[in-house]
Parts: structure tokens; sequence; C-alpha cells
């Protein structure tokens, strides 16, 4: 994927403006959480819990057999702002663990509610499988 | 479209953790409430606003020569997540009505309110019509 | 792109029911809001940043080689729906400075925060670039 970043646009740090796509495949990957392969929320710590909902991303994206790189666009949403901003430096480090260099285009907004009673973080996410 | 289950994730239960699309041309759907045909709200229940809402998805998608399997994505917006939780059987009942077996990659999240101020559910899609 | 409006339902004002993209290559925009070069909010008139987040959109689309009739999906994530609906006349021209008479399928949420603290709205969009 090529990022985009205009001039008249601050550059993203962490994310792209903009990403495009070379042909392929549209893979759809459901809002994911920091559920465990028995459907149990990991841990209440926010980085924890940022760090398995992307994994479980990245998961679904190996299997349709594709790589981190492929994917486009990731949506996040969160309960509580000051959670993600009070564990951002976790959250990078996690982030790259698991997606390496690669920044999609993303967007973070804080809910009213997830509908995990436990969840503190759900990431959408599409790719495009080559 | 194939749906995406890595071993390392719960199985989707009435949705798919991911799908992968043959190729084809996108349909971006906007995000639909229970309007009837003079945007006029149906029903104040939330099971038949949901029945109406994807209704209005899968006609989007059947104008445009696809059907409800061409669906790779459904994002839910609701205003009031315990209204969902009540009514469970009955959106599953729908759904099942609208969509059969095919499950999307979906999200669902709680919003501090719609556009509409009657509407209690919007769901947004994306297609791949082959 | 190809609007759908299936006679079942109200057509879109200032929005499309569905778009359907002839064939291409993703572009996936981040999440918009009113920033300048410099990642500074330009206003707190509601209206205005529309306009910059709008602008901004549309600088990635160009940026990647396509025009605004290439954009297929629009979200519209605001801080609070008054500010919108009491801005609307002014969002409407905003809307047409930046995208002439193409209108993406569109859906628009209130959501309780946004990551910059000085921002009323962001817009995240997708696009089929020919």
């Amino acid at each position: 994927m090529r990022p985009i970043s205009p001039a008249s646009l601050a550059p993203g740090r962490g994310y792209s403006n903009g990403l495009l796509a070379p042909p392929g495949r549209m893979l759809f990957v459901a809002g994911q959480v920091a559920w465990d392969a028995d459907a149990r929320i990991v841990s209440d710590d926010f980085a924890t819990q940022f760090a398995k909902a992307l994994e479980n991303v990245v998961a679904v994206v190996r299997e349709a057999g594709g790589e981190p790189k492929d994917v486009g666009q990731l949506t996040i949403y969160v309960k509580d702002k000051q959670s993600y901003l009070g564990a951002v430096a976790a959250v990078g480090a996690a982030y790259r663990a698991h997606m390496g260099k690669h920044f999609p285009a993303m967007a973070l907004v804080e809910v009213k509610d997830l509908l995990d009673p436990g969840a503190q973080v759900e990431i959408q996410a599409t790719a495009v499988i080559p």
C-alpha cells in the first residue's frame, strides 16, 4: 500500500492520512475486542486490551492469507478516551509489536459503550489482500 | 464470500470474524434507519426498527444487482445498548429473515445519539457485488 | 460511481442511499479533523471545522490521483448534534464547495468525544480510484 500525505496536511504520526491499495480482494474484519479463544476479556488494563484486540485483527488478516501491511483502515472505538491517553506509550509499543511500521488510515472515537461489558476498546478493520 | 476464523479466536456467533470477498465492485450503503419510503420512522420498537433498517440495507444491495450474501461489513450504531440486549431474540429472527445465514463482519457500538430523533439504530454497510 | 436508490426508500437528500463503484484501487482516508498543516484546529465554529475537515479529505483523494466523485463513503462523527443541526445551511454550502454535486453514502453519528480536544467533527472516508 502507498501512503498518501498531501503537503497541506500535517503528516500522520502513527497513522497514514491516506493509504492507496494495490488491486486485491477485500477483507472485512469484525470489530475485535480483547477476547481470548473462549470469548473472555483477557485483562482490564487498557494497553493489554488494545494489544489483544489488535492481535485478533492481525490473526484474521493472516488466516486470510494476508499480512499486517495489507490493512488499509482501522476504526478504533474506545469507552474512555482518558484510558487511551494515559496508556499511549504502551499502546504504541503494542501497535509496533503487531503491525510493525505499517500505518493504516485510522480514526479513534470515544463511544458511549461497547457491546461486551468488559471491553474498553474495539478495533474494526478493512484490508486488501493482494 | 469466504468466512475467516482463526483457531485463536472465539468463533463469531451471528457474525464472521473476517469475510474475504471475491473480486467485484464496491457498494457503499449509507447508514440506514427504520425509515419508510416517506422518511418516517416506522415504529418505536427496537426490533422492528432493526428489521426495517436492515431491510433498507438489503433493498440497496438488491437494487445494485447484489444479494445479501454480498454484504461484507455491517456497522451497527445503537442509541441504547439495553434496548438491543432486551430485544436480542427478535433481532436475531429479523436478521435471519433478511440476511438468511450469511454473516458479515460486524461491529456494534452505542453512540450518544443518531441524527434522526426517533431512530434507535442505524446500520451502515459495505458490499462487494460480483 | 452510480447512485443506487430503490423505490422503497426515501431518496437521499445530500447523500446517496447506495453508491456502486467502478473497478479501481481502494483509498482509505484517515478520520480528518479541522487541522491545518501544523495540526492546529483552525476554528471553533462548527461549519468552518466541517469545511476544513472535508477539504482535508479531498486533499488526500487528489494526492492519490482521484477526484471528489471517487469518494464512496463518508462517516461523520460529531461531538454535539445540535452544533451540526444549527449550522446545517453553512455545512451544506461547505459541502458543495468541496464535493460539488457528488453525494457519497454517508452516516452521521454523535459520539461521546473525539481524540483532538478541540475537534467538533471528524470525517472518515473511503474512495475507489479508477
